[in-house]
């Protein structure tokens, strides 16, 4: 892969350095973190060769810079590193929303050298500490770019197929429609259902498996996702409307000892889920 | 443990054969299922020492009787199961709901002999084939017993520490009404996600991990939950009602551009789950 510069090392970067130095896919593997004790760390393990201070730094010299912050600063790198890197230089970033990144590429001169990622791998903790060498093993990444990028396509690619995963292209508008479906939605109810145990006085500690899984998103980070939440598709707000509606129905029904109902919703999305 | 019968080999029965066997904890370990094809399974990976075409069949001799049969079943034979075992025999059960089952074994005249078990321990799968005999590994199993059932409550208590759980005693209606939240509502909460997503005609294999943490409860068994929620606590509606007034409010804050408001739910929700 050349020289690759990971911008960012907390889970995602961290977990994207980390496999790209145990597999030994890139001649040189290059780190920046805001956080000096994330830099100390993955030079520490070996997932970086050299951790620089600062970002401009990290690049020179890189045939390939991933971008791995949290979104508003991914928005600003994205808009700031046409001019720090020279013009054969792949940038790619694994932000969870496409679209303003790629007005953000646009803007900054990179359209035809930017490819946007966005790998679905990830957990509810962050920082370097929790990044992982398989964290993207298996894991759809999903992966934006213009005709006259495919060039750099491909190196994205070649980077995401060497570290496990598997690349999959998508326009970014749809792909950010998908993800108020299948990832704010579902970070969203987390917080809604722990919000009705907390306040009902449940102890975290009584949940089984099943409770432990439905709200294990809960725990994400807040700021990360309140970056997130200010760019998402307005498709968002009518999904959590329909939670609402589907919550109230159920609670309907059973009130209603309507069980033939709630068995119809279960069999239905037994046959989704299940599929 | 001496001599135990299992009635029921599917998930949670077939698990408690497994382990018991695999330990080998008891002298001996008769099962019974409505489903030949289980009894087979059962006695070929060696899970039962016999498998009985009748419930009958399996509890003679026995001194432990483990009913693991959904609820519906579990009621039914908790009646009867009084007057085809001595009256030194232990029963227990292992249904999601303790009152009902406590009633009915007083009916059934086992009221100093029956100790109601609850593992919070499971899978969205069933049958024997999703059975194992770690199952249970460290997962809290809820205890229920009148005083008068003490030295059965021992026996009981044996068998799951036996079999790596942990059990925890709590009276019946405490039970039931905690389940209502850490059990019941998650149940439901998944079955009102995957209905959004199925209704927004989103494919399931689209889902990232976080995604699919949040909809594996949706291909649960519904005849099991009709059983279930036809005795869930009252408290569920409340619960499911709390569900769709949060969705309806991160809906309002999101339309509103309120980011603040959502960050202070995660951050409460955060700190309650991360405890």
């Amino acid at each position: 892969m050349g020289r690759v510069a990971v911008l960012g090392l907390g889970l995602m970067g961290g977990s994207i350095a980390r496999a790209i130095s145990e597999l030994q896919i890139a001649d040189r593997v290059t780190g920046w973190s805001p956080v000096s004790s994330e830099r100390d760390a993955a030079l520490t393990v070996g997932a970086v060769t050299f951790a620089a201070a600062g970002w401009r730094e990290a690049v020179v010299d890189a045939d390939l810079v991933v971008v791995a912050t949290p979104l508003s600063a991914t928005l600003k790198l994205v808009g700031e590193i046409g001019d720090a890197t020279g013009s054969h230089v792949t940038v790619t970033d694994v932000a969870g929303l496409k679209a303003p990144l790629e007005e953000a590429a646009s803007r900054g001169g990179l359209a035809d050298r930017w490819v946007g990622s966005h790998p679905m791998a990830g957990s509810e903790s962050s920082g370097f500490w929790a990044s992982r060498a398989d964290l993207f093993q298996g894991a759809r990444v999903w992966i934006v770019a213009a005709e006259a990028a495919n060039d750099h396509r491909l190196t994205v690619e070649r980077l995401w197929s060497g570290i496990g995963a598997v690349p999959c292209g998508i326009g970014a508008t749809e792909h950010d429609h998908l993800m108020a479906s299948v990832s704010h939605l579902p970070q969203l109810v987390a917080n809604i259902l722990a919000e009705v145990l907390e306040q009902a006085g449940v102890d975290p500690d009584r949940l089984g498996p099943g409770g432990r899984d439905m709200t294990r998103l809960a725990a994400s980070d807040p700021g990360m996702w309140a970056d997130i939440l200010a760019h998402a598709s307005p498709a968002l707000v009518g999904a959590l409307r329909g939670v609402s509606d589907g919550a109230r129905r159920m609670a309907d029904r059973l009130e209603a000892e309507d069980l033939e109902a709630i068995v119809q919703v279960m069999k239905r999305t037994g046959g989704w889920r299940g599929r």
